[in-house]
């Protein structure tokens, strides 16, 4: 196809420029994120979500889901780059880079634009540091049907690579929204919204909970948990037993098991 | 202390062979593993294991617990080393590493030994091929009081950093086992036990579902999920509900919510 552009050195300016979005600080600075796969860009293409610039391996298998999604770029005023197999590996990071790799926009992901009633249930990282838990805690999102997920205070970058991947197409469909806490809470008392925290401390048995619609469950840092006052602001502190040794359960897990309960009490039907 | 050997050099044999142990190979050839980290080596010395060799940067914090690993390693006729904290990012590949590390042989993971009695829960993964989700189930499984994780046909390695961070400690104190298919499904088939597959195929909802310990929960491949005549042979098909555009949820994360249902169901005091 003519409208392909072949790159073949690594020298080349837009091969920095992907590889430079491996990197939070350079993705910031453009505003631009990787997604990588035919299956999580065929996702975002499915989700109204075309990728600004498209980059293919030479040599790759045909597919159908490509050609449709390399037209709806082109038809958008996309770009689309051919190169080789090693320069996707730079790019990507990965030793067996899948054939295709797409540069999306960032999001919005102001709090204003979150519309609450949109959904009965949202899930809320506060100061998260693994990007894999923030992906894997949008793909729960999806599962649960979620409205989205809201980060607080310092977490890690949901459009980092390994964010992206872990959300299996997630960041797609979900909303996301970033807040500092002393902005989240006055937003979220601004309107109707519940506030759980999975909790060691005054809480009740998660199961059979109060849960109430929209609900917000807010799992903290992976290694100090959420921070006592951020506790004490919330209207419902549950706890998941612990039976073991350890007094925690990874926190993407622990996000998970308390929106599947919640999703029980809030949506009966789903449970059919 | 003068039973500690000081090492500054990056060519030393004994670090060529810890940095070995980051390899699978390796790690299969010599029956050993490495575990990073104060708490983690703390989990397993409160375990009753203590590595043989235990590595400690120089210029580290002080701290009792470190102390009383150093002497129950010298008291057991293990070896102590320090050395410098660019030679122990090597050895652990992480930037910043914590200021210890520990060797420990492997542990039998021969199905024989496991008693199937000692716990109304197991988790069972097939094919899986992430050892953070494995690390993952291993710290789920001490959360939810189960009795360890058997890993079914090719599945990561579970003394692979990687997982053994993930585990926080539990793999330490849960049982390990790793067989065949055709060899699990005789030995299960041969005393009381549950199979129970998450699936999508003639399912019935995972809540509420007649578990009945001992239950092994089986998780299948991250991709490919459980083959067919591997559902087929179980007692019991779940299906958790997906709401969103997805038609699976992370590995660990199917694995804890099930779970965390059944025990509920076999444990209702857990519930207290």
């Amino acid at each position: 196809m003519a409208d392909r552009r072949l790159i073949t050195g690594f020298s080349n300016p837009t091969v920095k420029f992907l590889r430079s979005l491996r990197d939070k600080k350079h993705r910031k600075r453009e505003g631009r994120f990787l997604a990588e796969g035919l299956r999580l860009l065929t996702d975002a293409r499915e989700s109204g979500r075309l990728p600004e610039l498209l980059v293919m391996a030479r040599g790759r298998d045909d597919h159908p889901l490509l050609a449709a999604l390399e037209a709806d770029v082109l038809a958008a005023g996309g770009e689309v780059i051919e190169t080789g197999e090693d320069i996707l590996e730079k790019i990507t990071g990965k030793d067996n880079p899948q054939a295709v790799a797409g540069v999306f926009p960032e999001f919005d992901t102001a709090l204003a634009g979150l519309d609450r009633a949109a959904a009965p249930l949202w899930l809320v990282a506060q100061a998260m540091r693994d990007p894999g838990n923030l992906g894997t805690m949008l793909r729960t999102c999806d599962a649960v049907g979620a409205g989205g997920l809201i980060l607080l205070d310092d977490c890690a970058d949901p459009f980092s690579v390994e964010a992206v991947r872990a959300s299996m197409g997630a960041i797609f469909t979900q909303r996301l929204a970033r807040a500092r806490w002393d902005e989240f809470l006055p937003w979220l008392r601004a309107g109707p919204g519940q506030l759980v925290a999975a909790s060691l401390r005054e809480a009740v048995p998660y199961r059979g909970a109060p849960y109430a619609a929209p609900c917000f469950l807010v799992i903290g840092n992976e290694s100090r948990g959420l921070p006592e006052d951020y506790e004490q602001a919330c209207d419902l502190r549950v706890t998941i037993p612990m039976r073991g040794r350890a007094d925690s359960l990874n926190a993407a897990i622990a996000g998970a098991v308390l929106a599947y309960e919640a999703l029980a009490a809030l949506a009966p039907e789903s449970q059919a």
